[in-house]
């Protein structure tokens, strides 16, 4: 079904003022690694997945999931697997030079901020799909469309008033994919 | 040097309402392939592509070029450099089910609006960086990175009321890197 699109129109002097406040707000986020333990409602974080689901991607196949993590057991789970995989890091895998440059930001193995943070947000993108007759259906760019979704949650994180670090824990995605029992297609 | 981090904070009523608002925005936004002849300020470009570079990024080495094309004769080429490469993505290299995947979409290898748009936005991740004392300074996750940073770019672009499509050319990357100059670890 076809449905006409309808766009939002703005003067042009209401571009730039929105554009220029868009700016400013946006460039006061930082990442941030401790969290207060004050609770917020689901509803938000909901919200704010489902801005992030409407990013673009490629021939609309939306090839990403984004599980919420709230309860402690299992935010315990995952800091375990991390700090596990990021020692291995931190001592052999990635050698001294990224050590190095990643001095200056103060961080380390040590990752409190996974069992203190009221939600972490892990994200995982579609290598294939799975079709309704149970056939393999490939994505198409699922790296590049998950993080532009992405990049639309960190909008909308910090639109909201929220903070969050972002990260990639090498080597820790197929143990977390097990403990949150997602399928074999989601990385 | 460190700074006191200022973040903002709204009560949970202002962050439910704020996010709400934000999806509901960011919800309206369509990959749109046909275009105004209206021109815009680049004023306006600028702060959209300001707010881009805001996104978080591996040992925040920004590794993006986020390039502005607004001449018409440059525009053009790189509409037959796409076009080109376009059309033996579409008769060969992609085959029929990638083909029958995005007919729903009503593409094809014809592009009009690269020419249309009052500008286009070339965006490239670096592979390596140059450091001043002419060393490889090695990139870390710029793909994702700087495909986050597109998602944040497409947020900005959505909240100030204009509209663009996302398209990942295939194979010509390098002849666009040409056509613009810009730097081999540029890609
Ligand atoms: C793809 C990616 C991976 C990152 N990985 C880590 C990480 O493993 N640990 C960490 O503490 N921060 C990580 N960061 C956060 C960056 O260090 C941070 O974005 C950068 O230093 C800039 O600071 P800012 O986000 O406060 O502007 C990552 C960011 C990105 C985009
Ligand atoms: C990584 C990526 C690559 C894309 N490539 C193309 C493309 O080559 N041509 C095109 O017309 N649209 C392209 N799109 C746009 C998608 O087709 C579009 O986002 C999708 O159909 C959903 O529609 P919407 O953006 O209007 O919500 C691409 C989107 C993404 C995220």
């Amino acid at each position: 079904k076809e449905i006409p699109y309808i766009g939002v129109s703005y003067s042009e002097a209401e571009m730039l003022k929105r554009s220029q406040l868009f700016y400013e707000s946006m460039k006061l986020r930082r990442s941030v690694r401790t969290f207060s333990s004050q609770q917020i409602p689901l509803k938000l974080i909901q919200n704010l997945i489902k801005t992030a689901g409407s990013a673009p991607s490629g021939a609309n196949l939306q090839p990403w999931t984004f599980c919420v993590v709230g309860t402690d057991v299992i935010k315990r789970k995952i800091r375990e697997i991390v700090e596990y995989e990021e020692q291995m890091n931190y001592s052999r895998r990635m050698g001294a030079k990224w050590v190095l440059d990643v001095a200056h930001l103060h961080v380390n193995w040590n990752k409190p901020y996974l069992t203190e943070a009221p939600f972490l947000i892990v994200v995982m993108k579609h290598t294939y799909q799975i079709t309704k007759d149970d056939e393999r259906q490939p994505t198409y760019y699922s790296e590049i469309s998950t993080c532009i979704a992405v990049g639309v949650l960190l909008a909308a994180i910090q639109n909201a008033g929220l903070v969050t670090v972002t990260t990639t824990p090498l080597n820790a995605g197929g143990q977390i994919r097990e403990l949150l029992q997602r399928p074999p297609n989601e990385k």
